[in-house]
């Protein structure tokens, strides 16, 4: 068994290897001059079964490559399985035509990992679990919501009510429920007119109560922070939001910031940058999680 | 028949379009907040055949991305044939295991170029020919050392000889030095012993001559501008230096424009950023080359 770390998120890597008891395996992954990559893999691995730690998050297309490129030299290196464990599987949202003429990244994705090599998948929380079906390799996926259900057993919050901050996310709010013991609720926007602002209702009973948002990907935060709102004005005590994964582009953090959310807990398969940080955040480790799962 | 541009290289392609007569299709290919590529198609292409313009320069990952993303979708909305035009193949220099565990990019780039759909390949001076071998699938490769020739020609320089900078560009010497009826002449570095600086041994006569130093690409500029300042240290006339694909990355201008090149001709296979026009340079159109062999 050998452990290998790319460069989407090496602390999550190292926390990993250690939970398992074991070393990182050496090899360095750089640049050449024009920007092409450069992998150099610095120990034996002939016969060995290989497992490449990365997540396809920004900058998704580098950290794609990089993990194409680890695979084939793994490949021709004579691995004997390569195991890819991509906490945060990129592209996930672009899962299926929404209009003529797009693109399925997702399966493009699977496909190309495929053909570099990759002879088994580790994944965590798939926009959509179907994407499962895009591989035809052993695919293993994990769940999130048991390590953001524990986090919240233990703050012991009393009167709680698990809201779905919309009707695609309806099915992970009941898993997190069912933990919780707690009914749900869930947002139902919808655009009375064409071109008339959105009416955000809310089904489920939320009055005076503790509600904690869940999602799988937060991105922008529109979503959820437009939620959160909702739910104070409609009457909410206070507004608690997770999520699996933190991408958090653009605007997020402004509007996280600005937002009535009391706390936002979300795990560690993105790696947060520096500037990224702020007090309203708690962020959970799928360390362990991943490394039973290898 | 339908043309569509990615980013790399718009001037190119607009090039070519009016070369053959025929307008860009219209496609958008921008980036979601989080970076990912978002590729839509604006017109039907159901039963056409299809050639998508881009070149795998910097930003190599993006553009690879952005041409396996846009042949997923061409091949989703039922296009006839997807023919990919790469007037610069990026990842050509890992064409080989130099050193044990290394991957080759060069075949994994075309592996996954057929796994999303590509039926036919168009490229120019591959840095070894053996990678039109790495596709199953017919692939045309064009020769840039024509349009040099002919500018050479044209500016009816006397007693010239054609010099390759290194020991791998002596076949593309001898072509070009056919086409000009000239001599040539071999930069013959070594090493004598470990640690101890290069000798440039010159073979070949070049003394009072013009030289014309010939290389597929053009990098850091590290090989090339050595190879100039040899040839007028040992006796040249003066210098011209020449290359199809001008990836010109680190400190390759500041070279160039230090070395006692006096001239440097490239081809637009690689769109040259503003920040790199100099006056030694001369940029030569692959346009009609490309056109006609579509
Ligand atoms: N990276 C992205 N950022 C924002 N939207 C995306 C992204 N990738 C795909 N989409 C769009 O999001 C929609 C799918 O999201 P969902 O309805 O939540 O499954 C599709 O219409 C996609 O075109
Ligand atoms: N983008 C790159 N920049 C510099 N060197 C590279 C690049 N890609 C591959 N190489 C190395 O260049 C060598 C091949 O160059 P060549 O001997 O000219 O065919 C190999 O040892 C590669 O490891």
């Amino acid at each position: 068994l050998k452990l290998f770390s790319l460069n989407s998120n090496r602390a999550l890597s190292e926390e990993i290897a250690d939970v398992i008891g074991l070393e990182l395996g050496k090899c360095s992954v750089s640049r050449f001059s024009d920007g092409e990559i450069q992998i150099n893999i610095e120990e034996s691995i002939r016969g060995c079964d290989v497992f490449v730690i990365q997540s396809t998050s920004l900058p998704v297309n580098d950290n794609i490559m990089e993990l194409l490129i680890m695979i084939d030299a793994l490949k021709r290196a004579s691995a004997r399985t390569i195991n890819v464990v991509m906490p945060y599987y990129g592209y996930a949202r672009q899962d299926r035509k929404a209009r003529s003429r797009e693109p399925i990244t997702a399966k493009l994705v699977a496909n190309i990992l495929e053909t570099a090599g990759a002879t088994r998948m580790i994944t965590l929380d798939l926009h959509a679990p179907q994407i499962q079906g895009f591989f035809d390799i052993p695919i293993d996926h994990l769940m999130g919501v048991p390590i953001l259900a524990e986090y919240f057993q233990t703050k012991n919050l009393d009167d709680i009510v698990i809201v779905s901050p919309d009707h695609g996310g309806v099915v992970r709010t009941r898993k997190m429920a069912d933990r919780l013991k707690a009914p749900i609720a869930i947002i139902d926007k919808r655009r009375p007119k064409p071109n008339v602002a959105e009416v955000m209702n809310i089904i489920g009973n939320i009055q005076g109560k503790t509600c904690i948002l869940i999602d799988d990907i937060i991105d922008t935060a529109g979503t959820i922070t437009l939620a959160a709102n909702a739910l104070v004005e409609n009457g909410a005590k206070e507004v608690y939001a997770c999520c699996t994964h933190p991408v958090l582009s653009g605007p997020a953090i402004e509007r996280i910031q600005h937002s009535k959310i009391k706390e936002l807990v979300i795990t560690n398969s993105i790696a947060l940058p520096e500037d990224k940080h702020m007090d309203k955040l708690v962020q959970l480790s799928v360390a362990p999680l991943i490394a039973e799962a290898i």
